[in-house]
């Protein structure tokens, strides 16, 4: 294969994993606001800042029925690797590529679970710009504010059927590094939400190749509003007051403090100039910090942070 | 000077430090119930995990007639200088030994501003117990949601006055300091409020000698009460609705921005075991995040925002 040939091959397999990137942002917008009913997404395209390349499609959406807050956003970018990418991230090489779709869910009814998902690939080249890494990277996890078993069982269960037809070890460890990732370290590792699965650098040859990885992603991808809107379409009239409003901020206090200080992806791209807003879609519209608090004993509140305190094997 | 009385002036010098502060926290604490007229401090004696020494006096308040929640706090802490402070620090030396006031308060009211403040002082000894380094920090600033320019005058040119005695350039260079500190620099350098003054590493011998330091540091916190409460009084009964309130609590998001992403003391203590509830105490009650939010243009919002997005000389 001519080095030629060899960039064509990398530049259409790039393109494919845009135009399923794409494709999977317009369904998952289509498909949630069908289910709000009442709220649409508002698109805001933007460029990087000079001398960066690329840039987003950043989607969100506020006040709906179902929906108080959202954001399910794409981007396609690349460039120079920086010192910082060096020290930071512990890549080497000359240029990079990213592209991925990244969402959060915040609903209004405190009943409906908050969710986030995200699948990228990466690529880095050396200084003839041939591909000298990649990666695939991804997951997705639920926070609840009350549990209900059942649900949790139905989203990782959606997680693990796509996941088994490429090995029934993978969801397995994915879910324990879902677990271990999403932890509130300074609160005694006390987890975001109920997990899901996480894993990133999945590289081709590792266990799988470059096509049966992108099929992967795409499992993964597509199943995503089957593991959510399910749970939505259960909860999302179960009656709720203050209490469970309150206990809702309280846990939203908790969201906040893993995505700023914890998150890798949040911490790096606002430290380096990523674009500010499309960052923070993933904060909730509203939280709330009681010093000390501690949910009454034997409450469903007690119940959803006992689930948090040590994590649960839901299958 | 023999060693033992080297110690003994060390030990004799720590334990002023130390009554200083916690009688601070005592009249502060009694200013603000008095102002309050409704809610008390409660205590939470702590102390440090197993292998490190010390611990603290966490003094919060709570669903105040103006205070909403607030935090004053102090700590007496001490230990060996472990690799994470060598690198993050950049401290050398064996021993540590810390002890300060730190202080934040959210009113009730949208026209009263937050505040806090901090005054500490860091001993760092070598392998046979001497002091190899000292210093003192601090600093005073204020969080205002509507600018009122006599406020910010009233409260910069307490500090300035309680600093001038030490010299006239010193206000000037810790305001510029606040200002640079106090920054969101993911939001383009917009500034947490309105400023005041910030300082660390002050070690004798660079402008003034330890005893004229102690007694700075006494000028700084003996005149916290006098730069915020007149500024209560004044504004804690102006009529306000839900425009203000979601106003608050949007800057409020800011807020919990600057502390978990950037504020070092907040940061370093959460990643290397500090006491989590003692630190969070300085997050507000409610936050509020919007996507893209921009005040309207020629509103009193967009009056604050303009002030913090362009630091002021108030004075």
């Amino acid at each position: 294969m001519t080095e030629t040939a060899r960039d064509n091959t990398t530049a259409a397999f790039r393109e494919r994993w845009i135009r399923y990137t794409m494709d999977l942002q317009d369904r998952i917008c289509r498909g949630l606001e069908q289910e709000d009913g009442k709220a649409l997404f508002r698109t805001d395209e933007w460029q990087r800042m000079q001398g960066q390349g690329g840039g987003g499609r950043t989607r969100v959406i506020a006040n709906g029925n179902f929906l108080e807050k959202g954001g399910v956003n794409t981007s396609v970018v690349f460039g120079q690797v920086t010192d910082t990418m060096r020290r930071q991230l512990g890549i080497d090489g000359e240029q990079w590529f990213a592209c991925g779709l990244s969402l959060v869910l915040h609903p209004v009814n405190p009943y409906v679970p908050t969710t986030h998902a995200n699948w990228r690939y990466f690529e880095l080249y050396d200084g003839n710009g041939i591909i000298c890494d990649r990666w695939f990277g991804g997951g997705a996890d639920l926070t609840p504010y009350y549990l209900f078993e059942e649900d949790a069982r139905h989203f990782h269960s959606t997680l693990k059927n796509a996941m088994d037809p490429f090995g029934t070890a993978i969801y397995p460890q994915y879910k324990k590094q879902c677990d271990a990732y999403f932890a509130n370290t300074h609160r005694n590792n006390e987890t975001r939400g109920i997990g899901g699965v996480f894993y990133d650098h999945i590289r081709p040859g590792d266990t799988m190749d470059l096509e049966t990885l992108f099929t992967f992603q795409r499992a993964n991808g597509d199943c995503f509003l089957d593991s959510y809107l399910p749970i939505v379409q259960k909860r999302s009239h179960t009656a709720y007051g203050e209490r469970e409003t309150e206990w809702q901020e309280i846990r939203r206090g908790r969201y906040v403090e893993f995505n700023l200080i914890h998150d890798r992806g949040t911490v790096f791209g606002l430290k380096t100039g990523g674009r500010t807003e499309s960052i923070l879609m993933s904060l909730p519209p509203r939280a709330r910090w009681e010093y000390d608090h501690h949910p009454e004993p034997g409450s469903e509140e007690e119940k959803l942070l006992k689930a948090c305190q040590q994590p649960v094997d839901w299958l």
